[in-house]
């Protein structure tokens, strides 16, 4: 039997009611004559009652200890599922972490998973079972200690598995019905792509569009799984959702697949830094130990042996990288003039596997920023992806100018 | 280093500053020089809640998916009494079931454990762990399959450990202070017992005084584990609480240690039956195999070739028991003239080993009921117990009467 892997977000088994609604779409395609897997997560809520609770009682956690208690929310919503699916008269069972086993590194509350033996559930399936029920977000540690993936863990565990099994596709249902060409909230042409590379993916992905964990993007582009984004709250069809899936599957041929923005970023610079061979180094090792996710950089010199250094990184961060910086000043680590925090910046990109074989894009980007006149502070690029720092005010402006110009409301 | 098993109810975890207080408890020992194992229930609530999604869900539920969802409560307290502990410089882990293992049968809802090998704790004893705490409730089935003991377990599972550990003690922490003479919201008078011989304690259980779980005085007798009950809400001190020990440990001796009472008692009368050998299978097998607890039976001969039988059981299952009887009436397997239930009536019993060699406790609880004109229903006597049906209405005059009479008030 081929089989196929299914994934349900929190929000879309949130209650006994939800949990039914989605059993029924594993019934439809058990139906059509698959074994599927399904991945759960823990039911809405659940898992922030109980990092809570951690937080509460000890600030700075055990991770071994942690990932026993937070591991449980997806027990229950697993347990849940696999009853459903037995009122519906589908042979199903659960099956937690341990027992599959999900094999995992003891980095505990950000493992990754190293193997999936998939003996266990095949010789079930061989058996007449149709769906197994496995809790997402967790697994066993080689000393036989829970583990959890990290927020958005279960992504990662459905493409995990649909790997291990090889299964035909791996579809994530969650509260949205698919990737759009940008955040439909901010603008209004915004329109639900049929279908997406993984390269892009993985830049909207970390960019800020949040349908995806970024980890479960790399895994199904290292693995070639095929993965579908779609939603548990409306009718569903076989074309429905958005496929996430390598390029040469991808008939439409936009240069530019979407817009994605970020409201959490700030500029920070350092003014007139002695510069020498370095000086880089000095300045970001202790920014990364102060655990200070650094985004972009732009270096600028200013004049003979200073140089002007500027990044930026989540504006809930700005105080930690400011005494980051300080404490290397005092120490003599580096010297600069100034740090200037600039927190009402946003992230504007536009992301396309296009833009490899495409020149102009760049410039038709600033070309239209310029048009609506608005300032660009920072710029960055990657082979799929210009990024920008604007003004934080002219963030929906440019992201709406940016889609009419690239076109991106129409299809193919 | 001699080992204490400390278990705390539900109550005793509902919070964390619950957890933080019963952690407490546990630092005192562990700086007594114990290595403590630790047994926790779910937090109070949780485990209703899990056993709702479950009943709202699948009335006729798979008992293996069940245990797999009704365990994870207890998981969650495991992680966070080891968390608090931690935070508190104890060193401390947690254990889920799975992972000591706690061997069950695969009698999944109500599973019994078949052994507990000692191996992994003692280790982590032996590099300088102090406390082990352990979910408790939960166990693994010869299959790999979560298994839970049945409500109250946590009792049950406290009680292995302090067997398999040969602990010095086993303390159950609970929201009372102890065993009592009898009920003191009934009878102001009563008066907590220092100690308590295990029979007694069986027969208290079973009547009713929900201070533990039957079947873990049961294993606490087998394996001779010095059982402590004593309140997480009051002051400590060692002797608190109450001690459940060997009756040739127990210095005071008196002949009635306590009177118990249940007000859920049903009598039912089958009036003239037709008798012939074998009648009284024909009547309690189909009462067993409909699930009413039978608890006392007597048979009166009325006239030639026909007797009266009167049985009691719980007030919720009597129309179980009537359609049991009807059916088995309407199949000809018995024949009786009329069934009578009578839901108005409680038992009072008198518990204490001592009237394995004082006579007349019978004599002397039947005058004093006859002295305040309570009138016998049904009567029943064991080694150490005499029970009796009476109008639900005189119950709590019963109880006090008796507890004067065989002044349960006074010390030893």
């Amino acid at each position: 039997m081929p089989v196929l892997v299914m994934k349900f977000g929190g929000t879309s088994v949130a209650t006994p009611d939800r949990i039914r609604r989605a059993a029924k779409r594993v019934g439809v395609e058990v139906a059509k004559g698959y074994d599927v897997i399904v991945i759960v997560s823990a039911m809405a809520g659940e898992t922030n009652k109980l990092v809570g609770y951690v937080d509460e009682i000890s600030p700075l956690f055990d991770a071994r200890e942690y990932d026993a208690v937070v591991s449980s929310g997806e027990n229950v919503t697993a347990g849940l599922m696999a009853l459903t699916l037995q009122e519906m008269d589908v042979p199903a069972r659960s099956w937690q972490g341990w027992q599959v086993p999900v094999q995992t590194t003891d980095a505990h509350a950000n493992a990754r998973i190293e193997a999936i033996p998939s003996d266990n559930i095949s010789r079930k399936f061989a058996e007449g079972m149709k769906v197994a029920v496995v809790a997402g977000f967790q697994g066993i540690s080689p000393e036989g200690r829970i583990t959890t993936l990290g927020r958005g863990g279960s992504d990662t565990t459905a493409v995990a598995f649909a790997a291990a099994f090889d299964a035909e596709r791996c579809d994530i249902y969650t509260d949205v019905d698919g990737v759009y060409t940008t955040d439909p909230r901010i603008c209004e042409k915004a329109r639900k792509l049929d279908r997406i590379a993984f390269e892009e993916m993985l830049e909207l992905a970390s960019l800020g569009a949040k349908v995806l964990q970024t980890r479960s993007v790399e895994l199904a582009m290292r693995y070639k799984v095929k993965l579908r984004v779609l939603s548990s709250f409306e009718e569903m069809d076989d074309a429905a959702g958005t496929l996430v899936c390598d390029e040469e599957d991808i008939m439409e041929n936009k240069v530019v697949a979407g817009v994605a923005y970020s409201r959490d970023e700030a500029k920070m610079t350092l003014v007139s830094v002695a510069d020498r061979p370095g000086i880089a180094a000095a300045i970001f090792g202790p920014l990364a130990e102060a655990g200070v996710n650094v985004d972009m950089i732009v270096q600028n010199i200013a004049e003979e042996g200073r140089t002007d250094m500027t990044f930026s990184c989540p504006t809930n961060q700005v105080a930690r990288a400011e005494k980051a910086m300080n404490d290397a000043k005092a120490s003599g680590a580096i010297n600069f003039n100034e740090l200037v925090a600039d927190t009402g910046v946003a992230k504007v990109s536009v992301v396309g596997i296009g833009m490899r074989s495409h020149a102009g894009v760049a410039a038709k980007m600033f070309k239209v920023l310029a048009g609506e006149g608005i300032n660009i502070k920072v710029i960055t690029t990657s082979e799929i992806k210009i990024s920008v720092l604007i003004d934080r005010k002219y963030m929906e402006l440019a992201v709406q100018a940016l889609h009419d110009a690239f076109e991106l409301e129409k299809a193919g």
